[in-house]
């Protein structure tokens, strides 16, 4: 059984960024396991805030709620590191506890952040995070008795303003036949309501560019876009 | 029948840098189409202008022979446009007719030069010329008869001196099948000898990296490195 | 009363891309005047070329109606160069007749296109055009009896996919005053219909993204982004 | 009333750098309030340290009043963190406490360092703290009685060797009306006399390219130049 | 007797931009030759134009008057090609020319302008050109009766505004000895004498970086800058 | 007697990548020095861990003599730091411990990792550490009785993948008469045997890349390529 692994810095940029990509590989058989690094509470949480009386474990334990039904309906399995957001901060224990997991799971892809983002310390920290762990997963003298890890490629998801992380899209994947199902998951999201019609657009635009860039003539409607970490090795360029 | 096609300035680029591409494609049944733009005659037929009283035309013939000869070894068809070198000029006439070619060919995946050199203006207008080329066999309202492209993607094959190109691996191909085909090509390019052992060495150091960046756990010992101009578009991210 | 210029390759760029700034200005009193380079009657006229005997003479008069009218419904002057597209071609009576244009305006700004678009060898031509010509219009020997101009900014406008261009916002315009106009302009583009809910989404996205880059707590729903090719000369930072 | 806020890394990077928009914004009124980071003790203190039995103490000591005489002269108040230097190291502690200062002054701007300086590791370190300082000034969870900043625009002021730092001019701010305190505040620093002349030569040179960016047709003789990090947002583009 | 040539795009770039180059190694023994491609007669001669009556044919006299006064006072030959300015263009003709002159005098180093400009389209123009011809001279084929030279390295001058031009500095050449006779080469040029002080300026800001970069302890007090093209090829590191 | 500093993440990285610097300016009659910042146990002895039953402190041992006798051929002084790898990870008295290392050598060059590595956060994070070294080094009140340091120029070596490192040639170094040292001391790694042939073909790459782009006309058949961090300062350009 194939794996998809992805790690999010907070609690719905999974949904947002990679919520097609866990829906259609489920879909298709393969184990998907999503990894919060934190729940995004202090700062991805303004509505919860702005309720009086509103307390930490409150804001955290209602966007623990939004993920895990989240991660349900698009077919994923849910890992909280609970590490905290604003700033995250995380030691070699964490990079430690994600490596065994990536060795574990032995995933044909893992999906992160971007690597700059002027509008969020916590995301390139996270796509460090991720890059580091999947390095050590590599190496024969961490935990020298399990075996290591191949080569997963990694594929950064799409941030909020994408051309200031000068992020780019290298692979445009298509989400049709999972849309629907990104779609109620992001209604999960309460927390940040605003952002659902944001990333149905995301989705719609990232749809006519895919169809713009296919070569067979298909037409796309939704898609999601990646960037890539390493170079794709072929078989045939076609 | 599927098609590729590449675009060469010079007698002997498809060779060193697409070679294996090319012999790969062949042998499984792609019809296989280069287009060199020139002979090379004046600006990489260094041997043959060191022959006393060598000509112009002497030295088309020969390079024209080598390139025959290599791309008869590959499987491809060759198309010469003799637009000359050092330097080379296009007109609209000649984009017109890489655009017809390309129409004609509905090709799966073009193959061409690096985006910059340093070393060679050639080959930068060479991709300019191409890239256009393949932009206008889009365009409904160019020979308006004729059915258009949708969007063969546009590969970028290896320069001589990769870094002072800013040119970066995205793409490995394996080519150990087809390795010892592309090496007797490389035997036909009796004026540049010296390069045989180079692009010998590039195909190993491009197989090390393949398998270094290969998730599979295959060894893949000659391989070919290519940048993509524009975006993939898939079905599945693994 | 101050003016505008926008330098558009094709018919439709300058409504798409830059037609908010168009309408916000013209409404402010200024005179605003549109150059097109081209009718786009070649390579973004799909839908007219797929009319049984469509004509080139026919497409360009039917993109010129619509040319005119958006420019009309925008508050803008047309100014039709008819250089033709895809390839687009200047020559340099061209650009002197860019650069007098330029002089007797004597913009407060002016608007182009992106410097790269790998999906497009028009549009980085026709920022160069437009850039040198500024350049030619501050020539004190180029008609010397005419006042040269001082150093209008050059904003370059939004183009099709931004990352694969290389293009990043540094201006977010708000243009919710004029968005009813702007969209109302995208409906005269008859030929290139699937665009209008593309460009209605690009202004949704840029307003929300303009709200959360926007220190005074102002909420805009419609933005345009832009890119700056020189400095801003400020009094005062904030 | 309005105000400003830098973060300067050592004592005296305030003064070469965005000494004239402290003391223009002082002049029309704002608020200006300036955090330095450490007193450039043990890396920018040449001079003092070539004193025989110079002691940290009292190279500190010196610095602190050399920095306050500067600000006193420019205009601003001064907060002085003393966290050290070559190398400055910043815990999250000082974070929440430079983000609680933004917080309380709600500035309409942001100065700090230079993105990047392979002279200096303060510097960047410098500015990425400011920048997550805001970020977190941003995000409810933080302090949640207290209420959150919009998005106060950060400008980075000029590092020594701009060309080897990627750092690159945005806006030019006119100085001319405070030159002559910028000036006086240069001669406080008497650590540093060297750069008392080359900082007079950036002025003059920065004047003169504003004069040739403005389309005004002023003449400036004096000027600062920014580098922005996030996109302005603007009515109208002129 | 070796030599060095300098490719200037304008008659006066030669004089601010490598003045000190060229004197320098004229005093050591080498023959250094200035092609001037312009006489900067419609584009960088505003105070001549101001002039009542002036004529293009009395602008371009005055301005080679002053090239050759500042020639011979920094001790080089000078060839015009008078291809015209604003814009410039150059012919086939024109880099068979250049390549041949490169052939000639097979040069220990050649000197022309940045790859950018965005206030210049002349400049990157000539830059181009001086690449292209230099390795037209490499071309066994091009005059195959005349030795080809070695690979001469090129090195890009440094611009008005530096970080506009991506322009970097990664040689600073010590011009201390040679200061006087490039000001009094600058003293010729009447039609720009507000950049006499500019360009006075640029020297001793890049004499203080110049001296901070050095590992001998020297103090430079005026020095140029210069990009390379290429890497350089050394046997020996310090 | 003059000094060379080189500072390698892991046990054989200075072997590869820059033990022909090593050699070539041992035998020249410099004292160099190799800091090894860790012996690369964990990430980079695959081979050993192979063994059955190997142990950290085994497979420590055995890479700290390979590299003791690769040392030892090269001419090199070797100081272990042994701070760990995958990850490396550097405390504050690690910095200062190299940047005295630095004032005692005063080294004419030092020899470091590249900016980037998406294969290895250990090499970055080496290059960080060296580079800001250096800098505090230079620090007049690090230390304050001992000397500090003027401005010893870094190179950083060679990546593994030197495209995806951003990495670019900037100097190449003849080591054809210290090639047979080298290729010995390649031979010590007995760990890592596979990269026996890979960096051999790396230095004829070079080789060939240095012929190619020097103007003396000399043939190289071995060389190292750098790219350095701080611009050069030169008396001549030639």
């Amino acid at each position: 059984m194939p794996t998809g692994l992805v790690v999010s810095a907070h609690a719905a940029d999974f949904v947002w960024r990679a919520g097609g990509a866990v829906a259609l590989h489920a879909k298709r058989g393969y184990r998907m396991v999503v990894v919060c690094l934190s729940f995004g509470e202090r700062g991805e949480s303004a509505r919860l805030w702005r309720q009086p009386g509103a307390t930490l474990d409150q804001v955290k334990s209602a966007r623990r709620k939004e993920a895990e039904r989240a991660a349900e309906i698009l077919g994923a399995e849910l890992i909280m590191f609970d590490l905290g957001d604003y700033p995250l901060r995380v030691a070699d224990e964490d990079l430690f506890r994600l490596a065994d997991i990536i060795r574990d799971l032995r995933p044909a892809f893992i999906l992160g952040h971007s690597a700059e983002d002027p509008y969020n310390y916590d995301h390139p920290l996270a796509k460090n995070f991720t890059h580091e762990a999947r390095i050590i997963a590599q190496a024969h003298g961490h935990n020298p008795g399990a075996p290591v890890v191949a080569a997963p490629p990694l594929f950064l998801f799409e941030p909020h303003q994408t051309e200031q992380c000068n992020w780019k899209p290298q692979v445009f994947l298509n989400i049709d036949e999972v849309w629907d199902i990104k779609r109620r998951a992001f209604e999960c999201m309460q927390a940040q309501e605003f952002l659902w019609e944001y990333y149905t657009r995301v989705a719609l635009q990232r749809g006519l560019q895919a169809t713009m860039n296919a070569n067979s003539g298909i037409t796309i409607t939704h898609a999601e876009a990646y960037q890539r970490v390493f170079p794709a090795v072929v078989e045939e360029l076609a």
